[in-house]
């Protein structure tokens, strides 16, 4: 047994557990949504600890809060920022869609442990009550949607960009580092004409930089707040100038460029903001899944695949196969990548639902977006620290592939035209013969002019088979 | 110019194309929907002809229309029913959710034309007239619904399970040509133990055969037809018997199951039954993605790739390299793929948004379910015909690839334990050995116990290394 | 500093924290998958102990391990099985797609949990080896899934089943009660025809119920174990006969009817199984939608809005809206469906991934699986309780309603033709006059003609406005 | 039977419509690829005709193609731009995922117009060769990807960013008109405070306005072409300056700002700048559901709903209902929507599956996208144009509701705390009394006070309820 406290709101008595700082509210609905066994994500509870503070400041710089109330207000809403009062937090995502409960939660743990810092008993609603004050000039419904903003701005700039970073990073040396590697090139998954093995990594680099460029441009419209609708996108019952007040302080907290939105409606009875951040998310999830898969092709082997790559021996093994190195790094990320497709058709769907002044299914849409923002950023830097940077090429293997493959019998098209060429190539297949005898037997090209004129080195740029050589 | 015709209706006068057989239904409709360049599915205008032959046959057995204005509709209906009348529906998907332009549509076409066989001029509205004949007894709420349930099960057994079963056979004769294949295996796309070639034909035969199993499992709910509810699902201004005789109608003349929806309103105000079926064909769907990956996995090279499937040359090339022959019906099976999967995404999303009686998202519904199973019908023929009855094995490579495989070690576990056998395959890859020459160095196992112990073919079944040879 | 033991396996030796069960491979996997915050589902670790139970018990009854390595191994399972073992398992989602640290964490946690029974220390690997004993006739390709499958049947029998069961129940008894209750029917959200309150109960019912059907109609393909397919699906290295004893322990242990897959490599290779399952799940998703879209249209208001429905006060307010009442429980599942059909694009993409021999998604798979399962079935009943047992009807509105509903003129079609009909209703709403006057007015129908034809009690049923009156 | 003539390629022989301007390639994919009904949107194929027509210039400007050979080319191209060719494209989307049959189809048909200006007879593949001339210093899979980018800018700027426009515009026009009437806000789908109906307006509006500026935002990515990386991204066999004098002559005529792409493999490999694009069409699509749904919403009665909107009567019928009309409008765009959704999750998958050099999933992501961004555009113009043009205000039902709303009592919040209102809202609801006489009786607030403090026009801005009145 748990030993409680008994409280009263406006709705009647409730008992508590008596060390939790948690009010009547959040306890009637832990009750009502025992739903699934996880909590809404901690980096919502922070950012609601920041919104707090930040709206206790305003309202204390606007002289709606007097210093007595405002700095307790603070004081403990800096904890919830923190993280140090998670625990407090204990509803699930599945609760109402405007996330009022999860912000009656910060609202009571805050008076809560605001009035025990002013020497008061949990419970007792005074000095600092958690609408009058707490929740002073706010409304869940324009709280909570500008706690999202606050949260996914940070999981992007502190979570997501800085793993994309990293992985571009690696990328980009190992494209540098094989710039000279040439290699066969695949198209249809079949042997097609030679390219670099730096060329292949500089492009999966380019997709990764491309990623990075279209989650920032998606920031701006994520920087607008709809703190200061209140109820309905009006504004009523807050002060004229809160919510200029209320960015100030928050963009000068997180150094973010945070700013009202202009027609704050559109950020509460709609989220258009976070569906075009999850597109984002989802085509950077997308390039990440072309850049796992092309790696653990290029790995595949080691004697009876591909085998170009070198995968790195982790130190994992299979239960029955000794000795196996699998690319699990390669399975991680696009699992990843799975889950953010998934999370992109949950938030298409939930965004899409709102009903005239406001969109409720917001906590599950914070969620989706988080989840695929924290899982992309670490995903990412995993696959570049585990994978990208400990591959090594297979020189042998990839110059034998190069010095078979048919398909260096392209770079005879502009000397003896495509229909000859064609025939060279099917009697090298049919005959497993080398495209030099083929060419030779049909009396196309001398192998003289053959060694001249099909050179991969040739054929890696524009022009090179049509130069020299002639 | 075209030449036209004045029509009037209880909303007025319009003019209309003299040589169509549609009313002002319609062509108002024509002018409110220029939306996009497609028409609704041809599946869905012939099923609209059933709908109204057999609507006109139960309200003239039931006594609710006389012989002679029952039989022009039949016969008009029918001339729907067969195709011949598809340029007289020229509506887009993008309509009345519940389909209500297409219903009138139908309503008006088959009035005219009846009363053109009764001598009568186009647009007269007698003696047949569109609503209270055509329509008697009906609703567009209840006849489109009923209507889509007759198009899906037709293009399910027609279309779709046909092609799904001629794959069926194509790969099953493979798996049994191919059954003596000894050939490696791969996990995580790496090297493992050896299986047959007819196995991985006989496993994607056993997932083509599941999926067939999977949509039959979902036609029992599509044979319940919410005809007979009318406006709102109770039956409104029709005859008591009317739902009983249309099913039976439809039944006799289709061959299928059909009966009435015991809940007709659940037909009308949801369409879970087309949400399910779409569930089995992304199933199918998912399936299929895999087979065809397979398949062009094991084809790849020819010389650099994996090699172990040739290929069929299907006579299409390479715009630039000559001789190239590429998995086609991979790619073109692939893609079907993808768009099935967006297609139940939309199915989806649709389905969920009806609201009280009447889900109004009837014409996409519809339109996403006959494409998907058109085209995954088709696709899996043509996939069968073109590739799978093409394929051939490059039993040489097979077998080479098995013979340096490092993952033979896997046999010795029982032998020598898991431990030395890592041993093993680790010095085999470090100094590009043979196993059987990593064992002796080792100490392991001596070069006569390797020979006896490690067999593929004994590879295949269970207790097959634990037994003999010791 | 958390202290910590030295252990050594045939990758080298590593530090693992002193008080944990897990070895080498679990801590090597700790490090190399810094991804997310959230261990895999518990539901998996525990059907992971019922799967180790029952691999140890099969093999013992074949001979293949001696009772004192078996018993041991069971008892050290059943912890696992049990939940008690939970904390041992710190893995992620996000590994190797094949489970295969997992199936390692608890090859280590068993091996050591019995070794420790037997008197030995953490780390000894023996008398109970954790590859050679508690993996025994078992690979990661086969058990990972078995596990999948095992905790799949197992969330959807003991808690998605039971709570549709229960929203089925909380709503039939509603059709019942209210019955009687004649209230405007709605189409295209517009006013229609009258229906009743229990009838739109009841339909609601009847979508719960084909829900409840096809998920088990999912059961059977579920209930095929790919145990015993070892590596790749051959049974490489156990027992002929392990499968089958395999499954007859398990299906006692549960009351499942499991048997062997006909094709293991179906059940490894590839995962249709959990794409059909979630395409029933998703189709429930999509039920539900409609369920609570449609009770929160009909409780909207109270007083500016459809009102039908009074929702029941759940203590949660509004902070800053005193007294307002929201459906919060409607919210919630609509939230919960909408991470259901996210899941199932999840599942989707990632059961249509696998490669040859082997399906590297498993555990991104059996994670959305089971969060689907679970949240549909905790929010289904959370939805029978707190709102649909507690939902009363606003009697005096609703009659209000059908009274004032320009659409009973629906009953005058069978009387005076659909086109008078028109002109009656058009000019009712025009002038804003009673359907009655607008018909004496026009001369369409005389007062007493109108009162005895135009009765919604009458057309809530086939032939009711057709009979009598006349 | 149609007559035909005999051609020849590489390949060998095969029969051809006599009079078709195709070739064996087309002829041969035309039995390859039986898949579905419909064909490649015809938005591809005036683009093919105009990366024709620019090759052959840049190839004539650089000397690689002689002016008697690259003018008719020219001429041929620009038949097939113009849309006059289409006809003679006969095949579907399911084709080669690189989607080269269509590339050859393109070079067939102009080699053979070409010659056909020239006096040949078609088949006669000279003067003008299709591979050698027509296809010149190209690949198809560089020259796919290009078209691909051409024909989305032109159809998001001459389709949907028109339509997008047209209904920003019309919104805005209302949101101006109806800036005055104050209205009853509703969060939860419950009554809540006032807003403005053309406050409602302006938020739809914005929602548009920032649609358009995300789709914008992904043009400059989509202006970056493949052209010239020929075969595998290298630029083999192409004049050096052949990519830069494409774009600047595609620039030139078409008015967009196209470049090469600096990472040529980056549009061949990978299509991204598709996935973004249309995760900012698929934020458009949840953005216009809102729209459409809440219209619909505040449209749903005319007696027995919200009907604060009146629905235009739009001369389309209900086929059984007399009279009635319904929002057909929101019905088609949401329906579009829907499909958007769906395409969005086919091209995701698309874009996701690339192996190497080369995405052959191209067909598929291109018809999507051309399919969203069509009917977008034309869905957004038909719902501006025939639904919120004509929308009108029900001033009388609107006022009505404000009078009556219990929510008002959010306005005495500042005067006399939350708890107390809360007392009021509560005794309103349960007697049925005003606001009001519920205050007075209670005693918290005088009938003087009640009428200077809850003013709903007060209640319409920040600090509105704060001042006066006290």
């Amino acid at each position: 047994m748990t030993a409680t406290r008994t409280e009263t709101d406006s709705l009647g008595t409730i008992e508590i557990p008596a060390d939790r700082y948690w009010g009547p509210q959040t306890e009637r609905a832990r009750a009502l949504f025992r739903i699934g066994d996880a909590r809404l994500d901690p980096g919502v509870i922070r950012a609601t600890g920041l919104q707090k503070w930040a709206s206790a400041e305003a309202n204390r710089r606007l002289g709606e809060l007097p210093e007595a109330i405002a700095e307790p207000i603070k004081a403990a809403a800096a904890e919830v920022e923190s993280g140090a009062r998670d625990a407090d937090f204990p509803l699930p995502v599945w609760q109402t869609g405007s996330g009022t409960q999860t912000n009656m939660n910060a609202n009571e743990v805050i008076s809560n442990r605001a009035n025990e810092m002013l020497g008061q008993k949990l419970g007792s609603r005074k000095p600092v009550h958690p609408n009058d004050h707490v929740n002073r000039g706010q409304s869940s419904n324009d709280s909570f949607p500008t706690v999202m903003h606050l949260a996914a701005v940070h999981a992007v700039r502190h979570r997501l960009l800085p793993g994309l970073t990293a992985l571009h990073a690696a990328l980009t040396a190992k494209a540098a580092e094989y710039a000279g590697i040439v290699k066969l090139g695949r198209t249809h998954l079949m042997d097609a004409v030679p390219v670099t093995l730096g060329g292949e990594f500089a492009t999966w680099a380019r997709q990764v930089e491309n990623g990075i460029a279209r989650v920032a441009d998606t920031i701006p419209r994520l920087l607008l707040l709809p703190q200061g609708g209140t109820a309905a996108g009006t504004g009523l019952n807050r002060h004229p100038d809160f919510d200029d007040a209320f960015c100030a302080i928050v963009a000068e907290r997180t150094g973010e460029a945070f700013a009202p939105n202009p027609d704050k409606s559109e950020g509460m009875a709609a989220h258009d903001a976070f569906v075009e951040l999850h597109g984002a998310l989802n085509t950077v999830a997308v390039s990440l899944t072309k850049v796992a898969n092309d790696i653990r092709l290029l790995g595949s082997g080691p004697r009876a695949g591909i085998g170009e790559l070198v995968i790195p021996a982790d130190g994992l093994s299979s239960s029955i196969m000794p000795g196996k190195t699998n690319p699990t790094q390669s399975e991680a990320l696009t699992m990843v990548a799975a889950r953010v497709m998934g999370n992109h058709t949950t938030v298409t769907f939930a965004g899409s639902q709102g009903h005239l002044e406001l969109n409720v299914f917001k906590p599950v849409i914070i969620q989706a977006v988080l989840e695929s923002t924290t899982l992309l950023g670490d995903a990412a830097r995993s696959f570049a620290t585990h994978m990208v940077a400990k591959l090594e090429p297979n020189r042998a293997r990839i110059a034998d592939q190069v010095a078979k493959s048919l398909m260096l019998v392209t770079a005879l098209n502009p000397r003896i035209g495509y229909d000859k060429a064609v025939q060279i190539a099917k009697l090298a297949l049919a005959e497993d013969l080398t495209l030099k005898d083929a060419a030779a037997r049909l009396g196309h090209v001398a192998p003289e002019d053959f060694d001249r004129w099909v050179r991969p080195e040739d054929m890696l740029r524009p022009g090179g088979t049509l130069e020299g050589g002639g």
